[in-house]
């Protein structure tokens, strides 16, 4: 198979080829643990198959699917990480059942069907990355008819949260331009030019960067102010590459049990290991990252500051109409929009006329 | 002109697109005093020239030019920064003076040759970034005999310190290694996989982040344990693109004031600006960017420790074999092997029969 495409690898795929940052999602034991479970509670269903690895990284997902009693495992890796999970299958004495190839899953070809696909694509709030799409290739290119996806079903959602990063941020912003009106005090003074007309740029820069980006946070339950609702809900034996590529719309309803300020929206996922209508999983198996008092998986949640917090009371509900799309400059990175208004008996919702539309970058 | 090659972009590029990067380096007021001076305190050779600014980032130095009295000052940026350019030459009213042009210096076209081409490409240790490519490829397609560069010469030096971070970073080494023993340990626990066969890779890994990196350190003059060696001088009219893309070798030695233990080199640069021999400068500025009590510059030193530290005695010598080559992986990026043995009257002279070897990468 080929290397990816040079921009690509520079951009995501280099981080993937160090052992080091391999180990950092292995050691996320609820990570891999829900994948263990996935698969060596559910052999009967791996038993002589025929198994495809979409980015088997150390090989680790391609190991647990031939203790599973698969018969052959297609391990597939874009990086040199694949010259290591060549080194783990064999000395875990695994090289009869798994085979490692090295190319991205769009150039390689592989000799025959396979029965299931196993993956770990999902990047922050689900999508970023858009590893997603190389596995939906995968199955249009690979998967037998009737053939299962493990995971075979991935859910966003979306909570009310408290949260100080709102204003924690809002205060950094103004820092942040008040470090430029002293520097553009200094360069008139030291060099006589003037840099005023680059104030707009500069508010806009910081301002994106500030306010209008999300962070990896590690939420805790105590912070929600209501219970997550669901964005979208996948069934990636149905979901086509086209679909997946275009914007996630989507309109839902948060119930405001406690009542504001709403400093932020708080996003995370799961996805589930249901196999297919003809060969179902056992024990059907859940990946959550929602908030977790015993502490975040790697992917933690992303949390959306709000400025200025929304304010509602308990028993309001918040209507969000939210946008996901892929960035511009870099399709892997995605721009989330919301318009957010508040209905109910409250006096808040009756001054939320027209909905408060908010915008941000997942980096 | 042409945008740079897009995995320029996302390794090299990018940030320079950004008004808070062009900030970083303009509020460095060493840098940008020393060019103001540099250009304001030699108007007499600035007077009537066409002059060529190489990355003009924020406009700064063409404006500076304009300011002494050149006649034309042509303004090449590779990024969207160009259109910033546009808006401070218009905002300090010398339009009539600066043509800003979007493109890299590689691919624009310019009517006429200059008199003068200045430019602010200096990486870490000098080299990193491999920008003074782009300005002797400028010089060599767009500079009239005699011309002057500005700055006109440059010298990397390395000194003898003493530093914590040796040590640090052996510790901060270890107790990696202990936490993948521990990892190895979970992962067989948990899954029944044995990961073992990756120590080694996991060290190596390790070992280049943790030993073999330099580092960024505002470097106390306290800390020099003798006087700086230069590593090589370049004047920058005579230096050629073959020489300067070739393995840059150099042998030098360092006398130490005082003893050992030697727990790193600290490597620094600075330029000059001479001007040409038909037109030199009238005030000839140095820019230093050696340890300095005031604080650093924004390229700070960068520290090479040593492990283990070398031992020596006031008045020993450290003979010094280096080697400075382009990383294979990223051009921009260095790579820095040095050889270093003991020599003078001491004991630990003695001992030093053969020269230790050290590697590090410049990231
Ligand atoms: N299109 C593609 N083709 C092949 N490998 C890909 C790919 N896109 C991403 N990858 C690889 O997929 C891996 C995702 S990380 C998951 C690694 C491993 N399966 C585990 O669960 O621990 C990375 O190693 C990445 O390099
Ligand atoms: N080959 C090339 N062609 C055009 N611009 C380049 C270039 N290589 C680097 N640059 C630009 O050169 C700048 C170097 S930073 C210096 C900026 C400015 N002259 C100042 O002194 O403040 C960056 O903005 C970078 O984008």
């Amino acid at each position: 198979g080929r290397p990816p495409e040079s921009t690509d690898f520079a951009n995501y795929f280099c981080t993937y080829a160090y052992i080091y940052h391999q180990k950092d999602m292995l050691e996320d034991h609820k990570r891999t643990g829900a994948y263990y479970q996935a698969v060596l509670s559910n052999k009967r269903q791996f038993q002589g198959k025929v198994v495809l690895d979409v980015g088997t990284g150390s090989g680790i997902l391609a190991l647990f699917a031939a203790k599973a009693g698969a018969k052959k495992v297609y391990a597939v890796e874009a990086t040199n990480m694949a010259k290591n999970a060549r080194l783990l299958v064999e000395h875990n004495k695994m090289s009869h059942v798994v085979e490692v190839i090295q190319g991205t899953i769009e150039s390689i070809e592989l000799p025959e069907k396979v029965d299931i696909i196993i993956s770990e694509w999902m990047g922050y709030f689900l999508l970023r990355e858009s590893m997603l799409d190389s596995v939906l290739v995968a199955r249009d290119r690979f998967l037998a008819p009737g053939g299962a996806l493990y995971p075979s079903h991935a859910s966003i959602f979306m909570a009310p949260i408290r949260s100080n990063l709102a204003a924690q941020r809002t205060s950094e912003f103004q820092n942040s331009m008040e470090g430029w009106a002293e520097f553009l005090h200094e360069m008139q003074h030291y060099y006589q030019v003037s840099l005023d007309v680059l104030s707009d740029g500069y508010r806009s820069e910081q301002k994106d960067y500030y306010l209008h980006t999300s962070q990896w946070t590690d939420t805790h339950p105590q912070q929600l102010l209501g219970p997550a609702a669901p964005i979208i809900k996948y069934d990636l034996n149905k979901l086509t590459l086209d679909e997946l590529k275009a914007p996630l719309k989507s309109e839902f309803v948060m119930h405001m049990t406690d009542g504001g300020p709403v400093d932020a929206l708080c996003g995370f996922f799961d996805v589930l290991f249901k196999g297919s209508d003809e060969n179902p999983t056992d024990n059907e198996i859940r990946l959550s990252t929602a908030p977790d008092p015993t502490g975040a998986t790697h992917w933690g949640q992303q949390t959306f500051p709000l400025h200025p917090p929304i304010d509602c009371a308990p028993g309001d509900r918040l209507r969000v109409s939210v946008e996901v799309t892929r960035r511009a400059d870099n399709q892997r990175l995605l721009h989330v929009k919301a318009a957010v208004s508040v209905e109910g008996n409250s006096i808040y919702a009756e001054q939320s006329k027209t909905p408060r539309e908010f915008r941000w970058n997942i980096e």
